[in-house]
């Protein structure tokens, strides 16, 4: 959709161009005292000396493909860009220290829509104390590209996609299909009820990177690998299952699958939308939760559960790793069957 | 332009999918050893630390805005986006480390297209041994967006815009106007013969950035600031103004106006397309040449010549910092007449 900036004579960014756009911009900036050597507005910024490695990710969201403005505020799309880097520092067991923004935009994107996407930056910015040292803005023929690269850093322990071994248990933050069941929620193709609606719907306009237990993880050197959901919990399993070369079975009644799911399957099954009523089958190949997936022994899932319920966020054990002779499979009623590799495509 | 992929029948990232997509990419990617803890297929890249401060900066081109594809090959179009942020790392006198791209693209882009591009990161990640360690791809509703982020490190001398005093002098690296020569050439708006018409297309498409000057810089000792000529060698004194608080005197008979410039001047005055035969105006608010422009006392201007003598860049002395009311001033013929702002404007 376009935003439809000369029907409502806003003012765009064609109006005022890219100097004075930055200007605006440049005070909604975190930039934290002694994190910062130089912020914004030289040829490059620089950052103190880090602790640790430096860790970086990039995301980018486009228009039209990551992005409806019919039912995305400005606000929250900056909101998740964000989130998406920080759950990728999260799932690395790092800390985020300073992002950098690129904006691609049309002529007639209003100046309000820059402004709301920085209030959306800045919320996780001081939320999790993010130094935002500046980034580029030029115009584009046609839809709004925004990209976010974030710079963190990692101690002693790193959390990588690499290091799960047979025998170790699999966990999962949260729940699985929220943000799914929020997206079939805000498009309208089905309605779920008051507070369940809600939620699901600011999961997926607003999800929340699960900083706090990928550190909890790597401090106290208790995961083995690590990987955030943010394709599918079916691809994420399956990048896991590649990396380290181990099979997983999950087991299908362990599934934290959201009451918020089950109702939109419910719905969608009913007049025959989706040929048959699955809501776990569904939440396996649902995108963008962002939670965390990982492996751990056996002996340290006692003290997994008591760190991370300390946290306001809920833990499952999911299942457990195997020979990777046996693929990736989902238990339910005493039999297996195959996990594909399915989720979120780009093209 | 549209790349015209089915017209052609070449395959497209559309018929193989982001994930055959980075297959085929990883291989192309720089990644030495010892540099990288961890690079790409993880959630995010791993660095081994950082000798100095980190550096950053991000630059982003869309097609129709940054680049036509009528005369841009892939690879051109990948080394410019890479050089244009490694003179952001040269203007900051800084080393290039690590490198992360992000890629917008339509379903009907042609996967020979994305091995294109990577061909011209390859090619400066090579020369300038920068680790490219990751990035994202995602689809695109219309039109190409490529993003590069890169991270440096610098020592303890940092070439900022701010550290320019009066009675500095102010020296540039190469020409000015040989790429703006080369995009009119290009496009066909001028015909300039043979080598001038070569090397001018050659400066537009595949500009090499001056990191070799700005550590000639910094390891010395020697300049005030740095900026890059990037946007216009006239928008770059009106930055190094603002942040130095400094005026400035530019010497016309000192600037380097490139003789392909001058060729093209001429045949734009000549059938009136530009209203006045005027080289030199026409190149001070040219864009894209990438040299870096600096200040310096003048006790190191010898020493400067006669380090960067020693490489194969041409240096010159173009004017002088003055007191920031006297502003911003061309002298030609003894008088001297303001030099806006102008450059290229991306809205």
């Amino acid at each position: 959709m376009s935003i439809n900036a000369n029907e409502k004579n806003e003012l765009t960014v064609g109006d005022i161009g890219e100097v004075e756009l930055i200007k605006r911009i440049l005070p909604m900036l975190r930039q934290p005292e002694g994190r910062i050597v130089l912020g914004a507005g030289d040829d490059a910024a620089v950052l103190a000396p880090l602790d640790g490695k430096p860790v970086i990710t990039v995301d980018t969201m486009s228009q039209g493909v990551h992005f409806d403005l019919a039912y995305t505020s400005p606000a929250d799309l900056g909101h998740r860009l964000f989130a998406a880097n920080l759950s990728d520092i999260a799932a690395m067991g790092a800390k985020p220290v300073a992002a950098v923004i690129s904006l691609a935009l049309p002529g007639d994107t209003p100046v309000s829509f820059v402004e709301g996407l920085y209030d959306g930056f800045r919320e996780l910015s001081e939320r999790f104390d993010v130094a935002v040292v500046g980034g580029d803005i030029v115009g584009s023929g046609d839809g709004i590209t925004a990209t976010l690269t974030l710079i963190g850093e990692a101690g002693e322990n790193l959390l990588t996609r690499s290091g799960c071994r047979t025998g170790d248990l699999l966990l999962l933050t949260g729940e699985i299909g929220l943000s799914e069941a929020g997206l079939q929620n805000l498009t309208g193709n089905v309605e779920l009820p008051g507070e369940l609606g809600a939620a699901a719907d600011k999961h997926h306009l607003r999800p929340a990177p699960r900083l706090g237990i990928g550190r909890i993880l790597t401090d106290n050197g208790l995961a083995t690998a690590c990987i955030d959901t943010s394709d599918s919990l079916a691809i994420s399993l399956h990048h896991l299952s590649e990396m380290s070369r181990v099979g997983f079975v999950v087991d299908a009644d362990a599934l934290p699958v959201s009451a918020a799911l089950i109702d939109a399957e419910r719905q969608l099954a009913e007049d025959g939308r989706h040929p048959d009523y699955n809501p776990t089958g569904y939440a396996l190949y649902a995108g963008e939760d962002f939670e965390l997936l990982f492996t751990s022994p056996p002996e340290n899932v006692d003290r997994i559960i008591k760190l991370v319920n300390e946290t306001d966020i809920s833990i499952s054990v999911i299942g457990e790793t195997v020979v990777p002779e046996r693929g990736i499979t989902l238990l339910r009623d005493g039999r297996e069957t195959a996990i594909n590799a399915h989720g979120f495509a780009h093209f």
